[in-house]
């Protein structure tokens, strides 16, 4: 998975993500009204808004950028119908040649974690029959409960040829009152870095990076570059630009020397583009594009 | 949430909570098959299994136990349709009387988190219209990310009467990988135990119980003691007894002098009961509600 990521975003000389995290309020009127009609304002209809929203989105995006992370609570919100949007997302993203990044931050024991890694990024079995059921390319995980709560995943990872970004440090601003805490003469994201980086040795692509990659805020900008240094190998998943505050001077870091090593997530600042006066709601896709066009070449004015 | 909990422990004289994290393997053909025979050996299948399966148990145990636990991931596995089944389950178990924890173990930045606490323990707000969603009374979630990423549950923990149980030390043998290591002269489980109850001060109940709990694996029993002691007010929800290993006696540290301060899971040790040679898979409904009789004894035994 980290190989076709990566010629992607070479191929694309792009290392922007898009991410689909809708909310109503991003939604134009159109859309709404349309889905609204048809299924009133329910879960079904709001789930019925996001897709068309996001398949818009996703057309006015794919040739440009390599991936897209749809964010799974905006659509869990909804129940069963949030998540059928959610996997339809990631269907039409992938017919459209994107790589998908699911951002769902589980965490939980080992058996429980099997089925969530089976449900995503494997194939859940039923009396011999193989399901695959959201087909993810990769997922956001947290390490909190240690690595055998990490190993089904990575099992999967060697299986099915899928990725993992485990959270190491987060771009929210109280990120540090339990990830900055100082273990052993070092911050605990240091720590989880590092074994993160143990964790990701054994499966290291052609393109020298592993399929074990981390989450590491741009808003953080000192704490990226440490983590940089410690992780060389590993890809980074990087949120907190544009709307949380961080600049492409301020991710500069988390990039290696090969320009390489991190893929920026954008949302709000893509996919609500078009709330900018100089749009209308009908443009939200061409502002959209225009927007990720803007960020790549500010992505690619410090790398 | 709390002060219901804790009256219907009192009432039933019981701390168990059953965890309803069905598999395919604990389901008993018969029920499988009357599934399959309708959905194909599908993720609807599955989902409808797991549905008919809870119900039977959820029969079984209704008036012995508290409350019950349904684990996401199981039914996460299955896409929308075992989506479908935990909304279902918890339907149907509210019917019963009994008190919901939701083991979903969520944990994201605060945009992100409002849509998870609005889905599971609040209401989201479909242009106007309030939606209940997921409807649990109480749900675990991931400290990692900090108080922000916290911060909206605790809000609808306040509007909503509902309950937190806070990831604290977990069971698993690998648990203390990240959670044991010494932060400022004391373990990072300790940190987090003194930032859950701190974070709960303000939700205390008529129990004297806050509505903001912690989880504490019965496999740590020392560790579980020096966690009761830093936190006297906030419930446990402890897994680990029965298939992971822990006993009763293990245990006891959990709860405070007043009997109270802990509700403890079994799932696999009541719901697969059945599996013993002195029942058929007919029985299952049986076994459990045996299994639940057994399990309140051996508490009460250490109480």
């Amino acid at each position: 998975m980290i190989d076709i990521l990566v010629k992607e975003i070479q191929k694309k000389d792009n290392p922007t993500v898009v991410g689909l995290d809708p909310r109503l309020n991003f939604v134009p009127t159109f859309i709404k009204e349309e889905a609204f009609e048809k299924f009133g304002k329910t879960p079904k209809g709001a789930s019925e808004a996001f897709l068309m929203f996001n398949k818009g989105i996703i057309d006015a995006v794919s040739d440009l950028v390599p991936a897209v992370k749809p964010q799974v609570a905006m659509y869990e919100q909804y129940g069963a119908e949030g998540i059928n949007a959610y996997i339809e997302t990631i269907k039409y993203a992938k017919k459209k040649g994107l790589v998908i990044i699911g951002d769902i931050k589980r965490g939980d024991i080992a058996t429980t974690a099997e089925a969530y890694s089976d449900g995503h990024i494997g194939k859940v079995d039923i009396e011999d029959e193989q399901c695959i059921v959201y087909d993810e390319d990769s997922i956001t995980i947290n390490p909190y409960l240690g690595y055998d709560s990490v190993e089904p995943y990575i099992n999967n990872c060697k299986n099915f040829n899928r990725g993992l970004f485990i959270l190491v440090k987060t771009s929210n601003p109280n990120s540090g009152e339990i990830q900055d805490l100082i273990v052993e003469g070092e911050a605990l994201y240091k720590r989880v870095g590092r074994l993160v980086n143990k964790w990701g040795e054994e499966l290291i692509g052609n393109s020298g990076y592993s399929q074990i990659g981390a989450v590491v805020g741009a808003t953080h900008s000192s704490q990226a570059e440490e983590l940089r240094e410690i992780m060389p190998n590993n890809y980074f998943l990087v949120p907190g630009y544009g709307a949380q505050g961080a600049t492409a001077k301020d991710l500069k870091v988390c990039f290696n020397k090969d320009g390489l090593g991190a893929i920026v997530n954008s949302s709000r600042g893509i996919i609500a583009a078009y709330k900018n006066a100089k749009y209308t709601e009908l443009q939200f896709a061409e502002a959209a594009r225009e927007a990720v066009i803007e960020m790549q070449k500010d992505l690619k004015s410090v790398l």
